[in-house]
């Protein structure tokens, strides 16, 4: 066990050794492990590993490695328990145990595909499908999504929405989505049909009870509505190769999930909820941040008629972001020279299972880093930009995202997200719009939502004490005589550093700037902190209204920035267990409680602090997203600001034909290349 | 002549034709040519002529070719006359002649090196060189500025502001701008030095005749300064080479200034203001643009203290995009194969000057376009995207630009913008700060400053007659019970079209969207008119006094979106002459002119517009920036926005592993790469 660092995921032996010692302890009880993954070492702890790792100091000791779990244990009475374990590996023991009354684990496939099934064997829900009269050929497609709390339902128990959809074709890729059905079913926990209704049609038809057949005007050609090649024509023949070749191999080392590249350094992490961490990230040995990853995403859509406010998916917290990943293949999702990391999960009963390829590391040009040409000269110096690139992509039923670190020469990070796949749909009749949507094809409604993302920023900037400047650049007063401003064309900044947590936003038009600096450790050069800035990415927030459920469950929906004190067990901004959560367990609710108790801390200058962005967009679709959307791109930034001495890419080599052997174009074979012709 | 389409820049036959038939005019009068350039022919005239080029029907006439020369002449009381001449190339006649009181040409880089020249010449100047007691070895450099409107001087005539800078070693390619002196010289039209004075070195200073000798604790180390590889340690090796192979060449295709790629069709154009242009911008023969163009940029300097006002630069009208733009180099500036485009200019004599591979085209590998997953079945379409890219990069003394249209095969375009260079510098005491800069080097001041670029947008959205929508997505009322909204989740959008010419503002928190729609042409399945949609860069902007000469200049910018009807001398948002301007020739004094004239129409639905946008970067610098600065990115896209019936790259072939030939990294040749060795 001397090689597994304490960051690293939990590996397959470990996951095996910890679900037999819960088997162990239920004495053979029936056990649905939903997850066996770490538990994360504290901080504290860590702070000192990592000190003595990076001295290169033999440990004095490592911490525990621990297993968290959780499973459904079937109770005496046939009840479901939510049973979350803490495992002790080292000394295979359980250290922690407790039933979660009124909590849900996250969605199971497993349990998905049964309630699809019981759906479909339902026979009120077979005769309301016969009452729609489907054309000849079509079959049924149920897609089950957990519901999203609105106050209709008892929520103590499970209970999955029902949407259902219709292929034309019998080919298992064709694009259901298409073909959306007027038809809605729920299912209990115990597998229950419990309600078969129709849904509304049209912008004053609310949820019904008679069947109307399908209209036959919505069959539309599968031209418009197909994506996959084995339904398309033949693709364009335009598009010639283009290949990445690196003839000395990769400028990135690994070993096991430590990763070095360009004076970076970082460990690659993964868990189920997650997906991609990052932790411990350095450039030329100093440290700037201890942990990055995407901690929530929300997509509540905004069509306000029942039941469709019980869309709004937490794609994290509910369905996934490891478990979601794809498999990714060389050639598609990655271009050059590729190492992929693989993630372990485990089987319901508590078997380690591989998520192969979950997780591409690569190189990419980004073009041009930095040039000058001196005039005087004509003599240019132009180096090309290197990233590292750290992609890990997911399907959550209709919707994919990309998700990327990109690591810069120049010490940058960038964090892109992409929104790609299908839209949900939802029935139209035709002839008929709505004002929270986009007809996409007939009878297609897709309809208005926001995807909003927070990024979990735990930074580290030269040491764990720091601090959050806002800056802004203001003219200074053209009116005022103690104002130096004869001309009126001066401006300034003006700073304050924030000293209690909380939601904070944004506003481009005072140029806000967002400085995670170290006050203890002052720039030699410029006097000044040193720093790294947030160039967040400006989108508007959660739209729904504040005493709504989406918005009391979504709680980091509300603000652009949150700042927070560290806290171990303050990984997730909408709370631990958000499927059919009812609110009061996000990050402005465990701020409240530390503002409200007098024995806890608030503040937050020259502490261990949490940075969190929220950031995403209000998607209200335009035909060219369907039947599948090209990517919509959204990116964060973190860069040094009066961190280093200089610019920390200024020894890149400069570029050189040699090296990068770009080709010209061959003139055109045709009669003329030169622009005139007099 | 019969290959020349209307929009192709003048060539070099053309120039000397155009120039001779100034010279006959001037019957041997000296005439110092600035410009030589195509005047693009009347829209009117050219939305004919390109409605037959599209139909392939046969011209019935070609607008005439016509020469815009500006020129200085020595007029008999020596003073020079700037003057202004429209030639006809086709009847080699003059149609129009006029010489310009109170303007000035832009900055000619001849005259700058005479101003250089007679500023060190001078007396006043050496003795004041002499008392800074400059240490051993050290040369002065002198960079001359134009001058910036600050209403201290009389404006009747140029003056050039003189700054002074020192090179430490004997080398060209040193970094000058690290020790800037406290001394400034002002220059007068016919090269007399009329001033000669100290700059303020704090916060409290103001210029002064003393001279005070150089403080050598300025005399900071090169490591910290240097940027150029011959005065730089050996660069970093780990970066391994990284090469682009396309093996069936590229997939554009070029004809003279015709460019066809991937179902877009456009006409690259060049001049010596502007730089690259675009014109007849089609997808898949749809026309989309008339002309998209960089039509002004202004970098005004912060520092309130006389005479940094004087420091504001129209980089485009003062100094011009196309004849600073760089040689492009292989391998260096573009990876790939490239195709370069050559720009013509002319001598002072009016001869034709090439200035080679001023644009570059090449495609890029832009990651994934779009994917989805079916969960059900498992398989995955993956489509790659390719880009074309049409690249000009420019150097602005010590700034570089880089401008790049991103051309999609989804029919998005990107116009990304990147800022690189040096920072200009003043002189600063050690151990002085100050509120408008950052200290980057010992004694150097980097000055806070804004870069505020203009894009003006012509558009032809399926035709002439545009509107602009503008629309925010809005939460539905919670408590209005006429609203049907019972959960508090709903939201639909508001829009409105604009209806008069003026400036509108960004406002993310509402999801401001600016589409540019053809309301006569109505997407037949979503049943809206077609568009596309302008994506901004959020920026502040301008952050002058509205009655500061800066702000008078620069009209365009104090808001982020301008709509203007077309007119064909309207290309330059701060007016046509912005050396030493005045103010009130710019954006918002064309529409006030309008508005305020009863002959003049000022409204803007269903007409032929223009849509404009301000956005840039306060940039404050950071000493990353310092001694050359990381690229700082800025973004613009026009998206289609129901434009088509469907995703327009859905026939884009899915990504394979034979074309690609992507390759797994080999494991690493170190001990282990399993994460887990328990």
């Amino acid at each position: 066990m001397s090689d597994t660092h304490p960051f690293d995921p939990l590996g397959p032996q470990e996951i095996t050794k910890a679900a037999k010692v819960v088997q162990e302890l239920l004495h053979g009880k029936s056990f649905n492990f939903r997850v066996i993954t770490l538990k994360e070492p504290p901080k504290q702890e860590m702070i000192a590993f990592l000190e003595r790792e990076h001295l290169e100091q033999p440990q004095v000791s490592r911490p525990t490695r621990i297993a968290y779990i959780q499973g459904i244990v079937r109770g005496d009475s046939g009840s479901n328990e939510l049973t979350e374990l803490l495992v002790d590996l080292d000394r295979c023991a359980v250290i922690q145990q407790e039933i979660l009354v009124g909590k849900h684990s996250f969605i199971d496939s497993a349990y998905m595909k049964d309630v699809e099934n019981a759906c479909m064997a339902d026979e009120r829900v077979q005769n309301e499908i016969r009452k729609l009269r489907l054309p000849p050929g079509a079959s049924v497609v149920v897609e089950p999504w957990a519901y999203a709390t609105d106050g209709m339902n008892d929520m103590s128990e499970r209970t999955s929405m029902c949407w259902f959809y219709m292929r034309l074709v019998d080919n298992a890729d064709a694009n259901y989505y298409a073909y959306p059905l007027d038809l809605c079913a729920e299912v209990s926990e115990h597998l229950k049909v419990t309600k078969v209704y129709h849904l509304p049609s049209s912008e004053s038809e609310r949820v019904h009870e008679e069947a109307r057949p399908y209209d036959t005007c919505k069959v539309h050609s599968t031209a418009m509505s197909e994506y996959h090649p084995s339904l398309r024509p033949p693709p364009r023949t335009t598009t010639k190769p283009y290949q990445v070749v690196q003839p000395e191999g990769v400028s990135f080392k690994s070993h096991g999930n430590l990763l070095t590249w360009e004076k970076w350094t970082m460990r690659v992490g993964f868990n189920y909820r997650e997906g991609l961490t990052l932790h411990d990230i350095r450039y030329d040995r100093r440290s700037l941040f201890y942990r990055l990853s995407l901690a929530e995403m929300f997509v509540p859509y905004g069509d306000p008629r029942a039941p469709f406010p019980r869309k709004a998916a937490f794609d994290l917290g509910n369905d996934g972001a490891g478990i979601n990943a794809n498999n990714l293949s060389l050639g598609c999702d990655c271009l050059g020279l590729i190492k992929y990391f693989d993630g372990w999960h485990n089987t319901c009963s508590g078997e380690p299972l591989k998520l192969p390829n979950i997780i591409c590391c690569h190189e990419q040009d980004d073009g041009i880093l930095w040039k000058h040409t001196n005039f005087r000269t004509g003599n240019a110096a132009v180096v090309r930009s290197r990233i590292l690139v750290l992609q890990t992509i997911i399907t959550v039923s209709n919707y994919e995202y990309i998700f990327a670190f990109h690591f810069g020469q120049d010490a940058s990070i960038h964090y892109e997200v992409r929104a790609t796949g299908i839209l949900s749909t939802s029935p139209i009749n035709i002839g008929d719009n709505v004002g929270y949507g986009t007809i996409v094809a007939p009878g297609v409604l897709a309809p208005y939502h926001q995807h909003l993302f927070s990024l979990r920023i735990d930074p580290a900037i030269d040491g764990v004490a720091n601090s959050l400047q806002v800056e802004e650049s203001h003219a200074l007063p053209f009116d005022d005589p103690s104002v130096r401003n004869p001309f009126g064309v001066g401006y300034t900044t003006h700073s304050k550093i924030v000293t209690e947590e909380g939601g904070l936003d944004l506003d481009f038009n005072k140029n806000r700037t967002f400085k995670i600096i170290n006050e203890a450790k002052v720039n030699p050069i410029t006097g000044t902190p040193v720093g790294f800035k947030l160039v967040p990415c400006y989108s508007q927030l959660l739209l729904a209204h504040p005493e709504s459920f989406h918005a009391k469950r979504s709680e980091y929906g509300s603000h652009a920035i949150w700042i927070t004190r560290y806290n171990d067990e303050e990984l997730f901004p909408a709370g631990k267990h958000t499927m059919q959560s009812l609110g009061g367990q996000g990050i402005n609710s465990a701020i409240a409680q530390r503002r409200n108790n007098p024995d806890s801390k608030s503040t937050v200058r020259n502490e261990d602090i949490v940075i969190w962005h929220t950031f995403g967009s209000t998607h209200n679709p335009r035909i060219e997203d369907w039947p599948v959307m090209p990517s919509e791109k959204m990116v964060v930034a973190l860069k040094p600001v009066n961190f280093f001495t200089g610019n920390p890419s200024l020894d890149v080599a400069v570029s050189n034909q040699e090296d990068n052997k770009s080709r010209l174009v061959e003139p055109e074979s045709s009669t003329c290349c030169s622009p005139i012709q007099m």
